[in-house]
């Protein structure tokens, strides 16, 4: 449904790039849009919000977390065969885990329960901005209605949150008295789990983006799931830092707590 | 997709309402959520905005006038028979005319144009805010997702509309030298079209909302659409008026004018 993306650096198609070329135009698409360049992350990693502001930001990044096994699955439903569905099926594992209590949803879940949040209330997803659930619905929308190439390229992101990852553990550790080692545990697996799924997507990006026109549906695909994640920042910074307009129904501090 | 939704009044639908009283339910979340409400248009009516800010607007709501035919295309797609979708399909010809230059979408690139747009850069979307995107491509996929009630009952906005549209046009031709009466013509025909609509989706749901449960979920389609227009409104505000931090690839002003 999108009619258009914006397309950087649109000269770097006019041929095609080789496997080094189309990796580092990937890696530029990052250098100037991947989220962690947003005023919104460089406050919270300075240690410059509120309790409160970094509250919100826990709250509405939970829907994101909650989606992603969706939006793996709908990727996982288009894999033409069974050893690419192994590999992939993995990401919906590290999300969901394998028993009550385990996984990716589960330790974000603990990350908002460890800055005062009720679980019923972060489940419910009732306070997120609607500018969060439009962002990552248009994800999961992304990836049933493109093509697979372009589907697996939005997941390409991941190439860049090692760097944020660390920078937000180590930020948030000094800069809150509020947050534990424990509360950001969320964080410690994706380090490791991040780079391998990167690993396989940018492979497969390569190999199949074979001309022009698909390496640069590969990279307008990274720059929507990089607009995904900045709207999301965009939204918080409005509500929550400033002008601080809170829209009708979304999370007002104080509400939520346990 | 979405997991759940703001349910405003709750208790209004703990018994099943008369025809009467759930117009005036839906009414009240019309007076307490419709975008008139924002202040972003608060500033558009009253002569606040630049022209830039003016120009952001025009370009932003251009991409939702463009989807609304779409939108109409999905609900026409699952209306079950013949009368129907007779009356349906007004809306589709309303937006798209019936020859070149006529239509709601030819009047609002006129809109733009009048501006001070290339009609060009607004027909390829390329300098809208994602968050206008992702809101207007949410109400596409909620019409196609959700059940017709739900899909009809999102229109409702239509019920409030004569009101913002009488408000904009005088405040914008009296506060804004740039703005003439041709400009705003496209408002002039939603003034009869839009409660003509609105009269046929109010008088579907109140009789197709037979159970409290659907008589709130027509109300929370209604509080859903709402929110596609308030978010919209919310990224204006945020990238053009305060704090003013415009996106990646989003329109910067002096771009796409003619």
């Amino acid at each position: 449904m999108n009619a258009s993306f914006p397309t950087p650096g649109a000269d770097a198609t006019q041929r095609l790039l080789s496997h080094e070329e189309l990796e580092a135009a990937l890696r530029d698409i990052g250098a100037r849009r991947y989220h962690n360049l947003h005023p919104f992350h460089r406050l919270l990693h300075d240690g410059k919000l509120s309790k409160d502001q970094v509250r919100a930001w826990a709250l509405n990044r939970y829907y994101y977390q909650a989606m992603i096994p969706v939006k793996d699955a709908a990727v996982l439903a288009r894999l033409p065969d069974a050893s690419l569905r192994r590999i992939w099926r993995q990401r919906i594992v590290d999300h969901d885990g394998d028993h009550e209590g385990d996984g990716g949803i589960e330790r974000w879940l603990k990350l908002a329960e460890g800055v005062g949040f009720a679980r019923d209330y972060v489940l419910s997803t009732k306070g997120i901005l609607s500018a969060t659930r439009f962002s990552v619905d248009a994800y999961v929308h992304f990836v049933s209605e493109r093509s697979l190439l372009e589907a697996i390229a939005s997941s390409l992101t991941e190439m860049f949150s090692p760097t944020i990852i660390s920078e937000r553990v180590a930020g948030m550790l000094k800069n809150y008295d509020f947050i534990t080692k424990e509360t950001l545990a969320y964080f410690d697996k994706r380090l490791t789990q991040a780079p391998r799924d990167a690993d396989f997507a940018l492979d497969y990006v390569k190999h199949h983006a074979t001309t022009p026109e698909l390496q640069r549906a590969a990279m307008d695909a990274l720059t929507f799931k990089c607009n995904v994640l900045w709207t999301q920042l965009d939204a918080l910074y409005f509500a929550y830092v400033a002008p601080g307009l809170v829209p009708p129904d979304a999370w007002q501090p104080g509400e939520g707590l346990a």
